[in-house]
């Protein structure tokens, strides 16, 4: 005589364990799978196709601008049942308490969220985050309750030529019996065996030849299908060549937008399979491929297992009817309310400004008008060096909008030691008025640019006021445009619908006053001093390909003195002291 | 400039990551495989084909009759170099001191053994054994180094009954992230089910449909191929119906003969290539497969492994030029001696016997003869119940070796309660003499069987001396041939030749004194209590259907008292007390 359950599943079953398809019910009991088989039953569910809860490899929900219960209640009725988050902007703004509460947060949401502890924070020295996770404390939080993995190692030439602090992190992490996750753009030949010793994944693969590489020398590797980074179709016939057990799917920063009109990792499966994937392997690939890369007790359908499944009216378009987590039915609807976040919301704290404050003083014996290096927003996160001339007023550098020459200003906004670097940014196409963000990664500071100075202060002490946003402002009718993002100056604890609404009404306004489409997405990145060529810090313009700091203006022997002119440690006077 | 390395090997690689073959040369530097490429090299080894170490899913050493070391020098040249080893055998003879003991003997081998901690000592409380493993004994074994789960749960029942101390033993594993093994030999339905919620995986499979059931609900099927049990060949097609993955070879109890006619794990691998499995898939089921369910940090070649690698003549047969274990080019080779084990050898510890000793008195009102219960051997590991007169002489009941009625003693060996059980057995063939052994499953008591009591006590007096092993004796000549295991009473500390050639002379002896060819086999087993159906332990005569003792002597009403007539709880007379 069979036990009753409480819940009894009917449909054609994806079973990862065996790679098959198999007509064969699923019974649960208070939470757990407890036998593939006929149970008698108190409540009974039918579906066409019974796939496990999906995975997230790896993924930044601050990309998604909402806080971790807010992401659930977007992703999990889509069948994303877990993600593996790496909390690495809200690290950058807050430290090791900002991975706690964050940790935290996913304790109140049904969705299991699993973590991996920041290893590259800060970026580099050249700019002042709001904090750095360095050795002892990284290796505190492996010992923080779901932590699976020391988060995408970044500094590869740190790690290949020894540096003691890069590996004091991966050791941690080993000693511990954690994954080491890799982050290995265009790492290839010896470098990549050389780093493949010590890092376990990556999800940086952009070309098939590039993906081959690196499974090829026992790394899991993962497609990634994010939303600046859309790499799954290019690698995908990597399924044709290798083992697919050591391949996931991750989408590592997705936007809002993409996460509401097209979803998570659910999206990432479903284009798969429409690529020609064979679809249990695609629900391998988001399932047990990555729980076995993390050791996590679910993504698979057997006894024992929590009851984490996807009722699905159709798998080949991933068409989901009903989602279980832990055998609750559709858990984050039906009167459910997301959390509220632990992550601070105070965390963006620096003096008013006002235009001088932002304006660039002009060098001694300027006429009307002085040569200037720009950074150039060529698209995508690329920037390139060039050198135009800017007008001279009043003794400061001025922008020239009918040139799309526009200011641009980093200010420290973390409370720190303050700062506030200043530059000219070619390629955002702003014709009046001003834009800025509190997210401008690694460092997060507040970057504002514009086509003049006033307008910029407006906007960034705009962001001040809303404790982190997103800000366009049109100075024709002195109106703003906002998102606020108060939750570590990143995220909103708002509905993720609601974000996408104020987003599109930021984009409209920053659309009117002429801002390129992807100007608000390259803007976060003029400050990320990691990626060449010309970035703009708190401290001063960097020239990235030999990490220095440069000067703004181009001193008038610089062509008989070689690029090498105006190299500098100490930022100049287009920095302001705190 | 890459560096140079101390030993680059050529051939074609089994990658058993991507599941390739591919031409890569793979460099070690001190121990480790650094690169999957050239490198400038002190030494090059040059190999048709290149494939990770073979580790052997589920063993015991014990049933090769040598130590781990001794053992390691069998199977390493063969390309073994990993074995998940369950000591249960020595678990029942000294406990956990012999666990310990034999985790300390695998750190002085180049075999790399892993352990898994006995779940099920005693086997009953029917016998007495050396020792037993209660749940906090099991508990603190399972935080010995190399240590890598629990061994396999046989008290399927207790587990399905939710019987206390069989759970806490698997919560103990699972507390500290160790895989649980199962032990389901049969076990099917909904039994299976519920038996699955707890363990992974299981080696018992006889059948396709068995190990089919098993895979199915999420179970890591083990194909054996051991010496009894010979389950491969059968469960081959498995590998055709699921995703290999989740499939791995095991030997479970190889005798030192096949292991030096034929090898350990080894023989697997190309017994299932010569059965038609994809050789990649075969090597995957020894290494990887096995690797990923122990979480063991090697079975793959990459670079960060150590260099465990197999160097092949010819794959498809399995044709080992030479085997490196991190980095040590055959490491049981040229001047190796294997380290002395430290294991006790003095644990058969009894009062010499006599004759009378082992005599059963024969029942009031008797005549010449008395009706008696005997184990029928009838092959394999089965017994079957069976009823038969012997003679009665000098008041006692005398064998009757012409209808292969013998005589069979278990003496409690362990040094503690004492006890000598007494009984019959039919099918071992003996014309003459005694055969007897301390290796008598589980318990490990010393059995003797033989065709008259003098013999009989010689042989238990012979094995006490040896402190343990196979002795063989024919009255004729009073000759002994004798093979010591005085290692637990179990293993011999000499090379596996030896013990081949003594165990071969051992049994040319106890042929000569009558005895069918498996009867040495079939002896060690006739004293576990836990299989149907007659099998006699220190304290009697049990049936194991219902786990009770039984009478030797069938009284005179049993026909008419029906079938549960003499079923007792305490032992009669056949039964020695201390």
């Amino acid at each position: 005589m069979t036990q009753p359950v409480d819940t009894l599943v009917r449909g054609t079953l994806v079973n990862v364990n065996t790679g098959n398809l198999e007509e064969r019910p699923v019974a649960i009991d208070d939470g757990t799978i407890v036998a593939l088989d006929e149970r008698p039953a108190e409540r009974e569910l039918h579906a066409n196709y019974i796939a496990p809860g999906l995975i997230d490899a790896h993924m930044h929900v601050e990309s998604s601008m909402v806080t971790l219960p807010q992401y659930a209640d977007a992703v999990v009725p889509n069948g994303v049942t877990s993600v593996v988050h790496d909390p690495h902007e809200i690290a950058n703004v807050i430290g090791a308490t900002g991975v706690r509460a964050v940790i935290q947060d996913a304790e109140q949401t049904p969705l299991k969220a699993r973590f991996t502890v920041p290893s590259s924070v800060p970026a580099s020295d050249l700019q002042d985050g709001g904090a750095t996770l360095p050795p002892d404390l990284v290796t505190a939080l492996l010992e923080e309750p779901n932590v699976v993995a020391l988060g995408e190692v970044m500094d590869i030439p740190g790690l290949l030529a020894g540096d003691e602090d890069v590996h004091a992190k991966v050791r941690a992490a080993r000693e511990r019996g954690l994954t080491v996750d890799g982050h290995m753009p265009r790492v290839t030949g010896d470098d990549l065996q050389e780093a493949a010793r010590y890092l376990d994944n990556d999800h940086e693969s952009i070309t098939l030849a590039e993906a081959r590489e690196k499974a090829d020398v026992g790394l899991h590797v993962y497609l990634r299908e994010g939303s600046s980074s859309k790499n799954l179709a290019e690698l995908l016939p990597l399924t044709e060549e290798v083992d697919t057990r050591r391949l996931s799917l991750c989408t590592d920063d997705r936007e809002v937008t993409d996460i509401v009109d097209r979803g998570g990792i659910d999206f990432a499966v479903r284009k798969a399979i429409q690529e020609g994937a064979d679809p249990v392997e695609a629900v391998q690939m988001a399932t047990i491929n990555t729980a076995e890369n993390y050791d996590l007790p679910f993504g698979k359908v057997e006894p024992g297992a929590p009851a984490d499944l996807v009722l699905l009216e159709e798998l080949d378009s991933w068409r989901v009817d009903d989602v279980l987590i832990d055998g609750e039915l559709n858990p984050t609807e039906d009167g459910h309310t997301p959390s509220p976040t632990n992550i601070p919301t105070d965390t963006v704290e620096f003096p008013s400004v006002s235009a001088p404050d932002l304006a660039i003083t002009a060098p001694d014996g300027h006429g009307r008008g002085a040569h200037v290096r720009v950074i150039d927003a060529v698209g995508g996160l690329q920037t390139e060096p060039m050198i135009a001339e800017v007008p001279v007023r009043d003794g400061t550098l001025t922008p020239k909008p009918n040139e799309d020459l526009l200011s641009l200003a980093v200010i420290e906004r973390h409370g720190g030691k303050g700062g506030i670097g200043r530059g000219f940014v070619h390629g955002l196409g702003l014709d009046r008025g001003a834009v800025g963000s509190t997210i401008a990664h690694d460092a997060h500071n507040c970057v504002v640019a514009g086509a003049d100075y006033t307008a910029m202060a407006a906007v960034a002490n705009k962001l001040k006021e809303l404790d982190g946003g997103v800000v366009a402002y049109d100075p024709v009718d002195d109106e703003f445009a906002s998102l606020a993002l108060p939750v570590a100056g990143l995220m909103s604890s708002e509905p993720i619908e609601t974000v996408y609404e104020q987003f599109e009404t930021v984009e409209s306004h920053a659309a009117r006053i002429g801002m390129a489409e992807t100007g608000l997405m390259e803007l976060s990145f003029l400050a990320l001093e990691v990626i060449p060529t010309y970035r703009l810090t708190n401290n001063g313009l960097v020239d990235v390909t030999d990490g220095k700091y440069v000067d703004v203006t181009v001193s008038e022997h610089t062509e008989e003195q070689g690029p090498d002119a105006d190299r500098r440690s100490i930022p100049d006077d287009s920095v302001s002291e705190p």
